[in-house]
């Protein structure tokens, strides 16, 4: 299950993305309670300097390698560090609600991941695309 | 490729999602230029009728079955029937850019997916958990 929790290594939390190819994790507290998502899309934005994000061009003249940059950026972070100030709501939903439930909060929250609950406790995760894949009919 | 124009069937996109379990997808004018992406949490979002979205615990009490209702609303759309109001800007980098200068665009964005062109053509696409393997030291 692609999840991590507020403390884990930001480095851990970008390989997971990254060899899983997945566009988000799901970050719980330390006691397992659903926190936010970390979409990889935050990641990028973590290693690349405000400077060159606000003008592309200055990276071409950047000599670094991105992979020494990444190493330096993620390798004493934790995923709190990663995680933009305004936090993102994840919808969280229960092991027995109906698809239409769940796309119902997922729709509310535009939020490609939700996650599943029994009994308080975080037991999967469903992602906008899995719960098409659910809805549509067979072709 | 995961790539739809905005006359492409509405139901294919979500198909295509759904089966590829894709987080988005990019969407190209009629003559092949990158427009915007497609989110899966989108195609979710235009599923789910506006009034549930507000209060979702009427989801509830919708006896319809999901996929009777998702075959109604998609049979009939095209893509561009589906984008939000407001176009999200999709990044485009050059097929010889950096993969620093990826990331530059990719964060700027803040998009979860760049266009890769060549010659004013369109030919791959980029995600970030991929943009983060390139980037990521070896473990």
């Amino acid at each position: 299950m692609p999840v991590v929790d507020l403390d884990s290594s930001a480095l851990e939390a970008a390989q997971l993305l990254a060899e899983r190819r997945l566009p988000a994790l799901v970050v719980t507290e330390r006691n397992g309670a659903p926190h936010t998502i970390l979409p990889a899309s935050q990641v990028v934005r973590f290693l690349v300097p405000g400077y060159v994000q606000e003008d592309p061009t200055l990276a071409r003249v950047m000599n670094e390698s991105m992979a020494d940059h990444v190493g330096d950026k993620l390798g004493s972070k934790r995923v709190r560090d990663l995680l933009p100030k305004d936090r993102r709501e994840l919808p969280a939903v229960n092991h027995d609600d109906t698809i239409i439930e769940v796309a119902a909060i997922m729709a509310r929250l535009r939020c490609p991941l939700t996650a599943v609950m029994r009994d308080g406790k975080l037991i999967g995760v469903i992602s906008a695309s899995r719960l098409l894949e659910l809805a549509l009919p067979r072709r």
